[in-house]
């Protein structure tokens, strides 16, 4: 049933996704749709809920500036090459329920990637007490501000260019 | 007119708007309205257009990190305190019109804003050859992500806690 929400959502947009519309995509029965979400906005948190019970953890290259550009690369991925994420992201700006569950889910990868942070404290890169949260916005809003807010097309070097300039500043103490 | 489609776009949202209640909101016959903008795209473009025919200057405090932080109190009072910046954004979702003009008047901005990174390297701040577009969008994207898509509280350190890293990393070249 979320794979047919989500292959609706990103085909025919928000205004397109109701309970009865997943409910004949999904070939269930619509009242088995209603019991599990009540609403569109509670679909769309569900999606991003599953999508946050996942197993990923930060990539870990030996280096700031490289777990950095990992990371981007995956954002950038995530932003150009798959219509789900913008579209839960457009979503986000027509349900309260929608926008919580990303803010959630954004909030949790944070939390995974101060692995990140801690990692660099140790191998001397960045001070102790550096703020891993304020670091990784600093190093992933510049793509989303790029790609989901100016519609600019995909750069392949701003994923490191980007965390390039995020582990100098955060080496010289910017975040801490 | 405009005025009437802000307000109704900030009370009542992109689905209310229309040619018709354009016209009722500002006692002005539809054809005329129709004649003008044919659509709410056109008529969200042209908001867009309007408000980037000002005499907007980038603030001249005397440092790279005072004109950057002066930049960010004007985006984040623009963010919390001016309910059209956000429903113009959310717009840019619905309509790829309101989308080109958002990008056209972000654009214009940063082309303004030259002058901060012209100055900064006239006073020796950072180097020649620093990217003035890149530098700008290094200190606002983290604004703009922690306001506009994790819909965070304001918090009033943010801008210059921003400024502060972006004025490290262009100093030390990042940006060049």
């Amino acid at each position: 049933m979320l794979d047919a929400a989500l292959a609706q959502l990103v085909q025919h947009g928000y205004d397109s996704l109701s309970i009865d519309v997943v409910a004949e995509r999904s070939g269930v029965h619509r009242t088995t749709v209603y019991r599990r979400w009540r609403d569109v906005g509670g679909l769309l948190a569900d999606v991003l809920h599953e999508a946050s019970v996942d197993a990923w953890r930060p990539p870990d290259t030996g280096s700031l500036e490289g777990d950095l550009t990992a990371v981007n690369q995956e954002v950038q991925a995530a932003l150009t090459g798959d219509p789900v994420t913008v579209a839960l992201i457009a979503a986000s700006f027509r349900s309260t329920q929608a926008a919580t569950a990303l803010r959630a889910f954004w909030t949790d990868r944070y939390d995974r990637c101060t692995d990140i942070a801690r990692r660099a404290v140790d191998r001397g890169e960045i001070p102790a007490g550096t703020d891993a949260r304020r670091l990784l916005i600093a190093a992933t809003a510049p793509l989303y501000h790029e790609l989901v807010l100016l519609r600019s097309a995909a750069d392949p070097r701003l994923p490191e260019q980007v965390a390039r300039s995020v582990a100098i500043a955060a080496s010289a103490g910017a975040f801490s």
